[in-house]
């Protein structure tokens, strides 16, 4: 199955070659055949998303077509409130009902006429990142068949490469966006903190949780970015982008004059030999365009302390929301859940408290690694997608986390597969609200 | 003894009428005669002193005055590092010896021409408000003799008041600068979060804390925030003011025009009979001078919850930095503090989450609070000084801790004393970077 294009799709409806009703159905068609087997979804919104797409073909028949969004179906993760729609979190509890309202997000998305289809499968509680799900079932990988497709927001990564949707909306703690846009083939941007409103959002960690797009291409995530950004006063971290701030691409017009960083040989110890291979041939690649490269280092990042503490936040800053609900109600939670809630609980304070002062050094220091380049390029997860049912490799959000870590932006991007297995990923690490150049860079790099 | 203004010797120094050196000289001589009564200092640092202040009267003769501060003798808190100078956060421990190296603050103002005299008393750990410290001894206070300055900046608030300096740096985590302002009869200001560079505190905690001046008028105070005030790599929080920031006087040029918020009688049923009188007092003069009044609710915020989550957020983010030494030395510490940190270390992490989280919500609802109108009219404390060894109120920071959960700016303004005893204080709350608004405000309120 093809993935969609969402700027192929929205010139096709500009030119009325086809229509939001019809893409719709097609797609609510896929899910009834194939849910069952896929598990992408938890719940679909059949009616209202017709309702919604017979609307934007009105506006569109009457010349008051929104914009480039308006009648394309897209799909968010069910961590996520859309107003009607019981929000599980990947558990089985229902939270107190259907939502009264959209996220703040999805309120934006669908102010520009996006169609929402439905909600989608997630690690239980966004606490992991095979989506191989207790409750909602094993989520497959359309690129990589019958293995993972990462998580948390495997659902969010499956829909998109399965071609189902073109944009979907997953959240991203410690790398939770990129690592099924890297296992699944895709394009996954994780905003500036603040850029992207999480009022509506039911946190893993308010510290460290950002919503961003996953889509099939750099265009596809501007276009889903420019959307979603905007300030709000309900989310307290919510900061509004600079004046000039775009997403839009061609910030960036050559990689001449570009300077990126890049990481040590040391620092891929850990990893799978192919992303390694992939790695340095995108590096040799930048260097060909005419990108300058210069190694960098951020003072005191130890990647599986700061995943460990990430880990940490994450436990007790959601149990500090839901552990009363968990106690009521343990049997709407996985055992497992269970007690990695219980063990951010039961921690020491100290504990939590050294967590949080280790992650302002790091954001400082990433800060400072960032000065005198424009990005610095990783690896997007240290090994591809893996068989499920396999051992999850503990140090899957070693590379990611430190943009959750620092507030910052990151684009995770494909890279050809080296030895013609499942795609590998690298991601691009800038500068506050720079998402706009990231786009353009990892375009270019992306070639 | 009259307290110094800073403006008033500043201008003696800028006509020739004294010498930078005669003033050091005379408030060394003071701190000699007084200080094993008083308690104010906890070290001394006279030749660096004298050569400071020789250095400036150089510099003046030559023509090449830095400013107005130059000359002019402060006194710093001794939770800020001063190059040299063993920082002991009014424990006895030293901490690894002298410090290397200036807090930031101190080096802006210090690059300013402030000759530093030394550090000043503090309660103990920063961490309590009453400055009587079982190892630097009981700080007196000037203004009300026999009754504690405040705290935890005591020393910064006695210094002023006794007039040894026209300004002086304390901290503020949850009402430390204003709490010894408003004891002590003087103004106090605490800035913006991210306004002046808090590298170089030992923090008590650091999402709280933050450096404050205290002084005798709006003017001084806007002196002193003016070359304190800068973006600081150093420091994670650093925020660049907006461009138009200034601390000027002369913002607000007369109350005509300007909305004040004031809290309701319920809010002030826990305040001694003459702060309510002098609050409501104030309130009257505020209306006669043309400024609207308007009630305002900050939704959710019960004071004596917030502080004790301030609370456990200073002892285990405190704890989380010194909780090795303190297990080292015990004996460096008093037992009651060791108490307070082994407290918030030893707390269930997810109690820590829950106050971060409610830290958030309160800043969110300070915020709208704040919409519609300039600023917050509060008491600063429940009640004024009170005599030394009398127990403590629990509720001193009250009304002060809300402006270090929303990381706003606070000044603190002395009113007259109802009953002719102790001086009481209102403090006017107000919108991020507004510190130069306030200061006029409040200036003239004061009248």
């Amino acid at each position: 199955m093809t993935a969609a294009s969402a700027t192929g799709i929205a010139s096709r409806l500009a030119q009325g070659a086809m229509t939001s009703v019809a893409l719709a159905q097609a797609a609510l068609d896929r899910i009834s055949a194939e849910n069952d087997r896929d598990r992408i979804f938890i719940s679909v919104m059949a009616d209202a998303a017709i309702e919604a797409a017979q609307a934007s073909d009105a506006r569109r028949a009457a010349g008051h077509a929104l914009g480039p969004l308006d009648g394309l179906p897209i799909a968010v993760k069910d961590n996520i409130d859309v107003a009607g729609s019981i929000t599980t979190s990947g558990s089985r509890h229902d939270f107190g009902g259907p939502a009264g309202a959209d996220a703040s997000v999805v309120a934006r998305l669908r102010a520009a006429g996006a169609v929402i289809l439905g909600k989608l499968n997630l690690h239980e509680g966004a606490l992991g990142a095979t989506t191989d799900n207790p409750f909602w079932g094993r989520c497959e990988n359309p690129a990589v068949p019958g293995h993972t497709p990462g998580g948390s927001s495997g659902g969010s990564g499956a829909v998109v490469a399965a071609g189902i949707v073109p944009i979907a909306l997953g959240t991203d703690t410690m790398g939770s966006v990129r690592i099924p846009a890297a296992y699944c083939g895709l394009w996954g941007l994780k905003p500036t903190r603040g850029l992207v409103s999480t009022s509506g959002l039911h946190y893993l960690s308010w510290t460290l949780d950002t919503i961003g797009p996953l889509a099939t291409s750099a265009a596809d995530l501007a276009l889903a970015i420019t959307a979603m950004a905007g300030h709000d006063a309900r989310d307290p971290r919510s900061a509004a982008a600079p004046a000039g701030w775009s997403a839009a691409l061609g910030a960036a017009p050559s990689l001449d004059g570009i300077t990126l960083g890049r990481i040590d040989a040391a620092s891929l110890a850990d990893c799978e030999p192919a992303v390694v291979e992939a790695y340095d041939a995108l590096l040799d690649g930048l260097s060909r365009q005419g990108a300058t490269l210069r190694s960098v280092t951020v003072e005191g990042w130890e990647p599986g302390k700061a995943r460990r503490a990430g880990l940490l936040m994450s436990e007790a800053e959601c149990g500090s929301l839901i552990g009363e609900a968990l106690d009521m109600h343990p049997d709407r939670f996985s055992q497992g859940f269970r007690d990695m809630i219980a063990y951010g609980r039961g921690a020491r304070a100290e504990r939590l408290a050294k967590a949080y002062w280790l992650f302002d050094a790091l954001s400082a220091a990433a800060l400072a690694a960032l000065s005198g380049v424009d990005a610095i390029v990783l690896p997007t997860a240290p090994q591809r997608a893996f068989p499920h049912g396999a051992p999850a490799p503990a140090n899957q959000a070693d590379f990611t986390a430190l943009a959750n870590i620092a507030g910052l932006p990151a684009v995770a991007f494909p890279l050809p597969a080296p030895d013609g297995g499942a795609p590998a990923s690298a991601q691009l690490l800038g500068h506050p609200f720079s998402e706009g150049r990231l786009l353009s860079i990892a375009e270019q790099a992306a070639g």
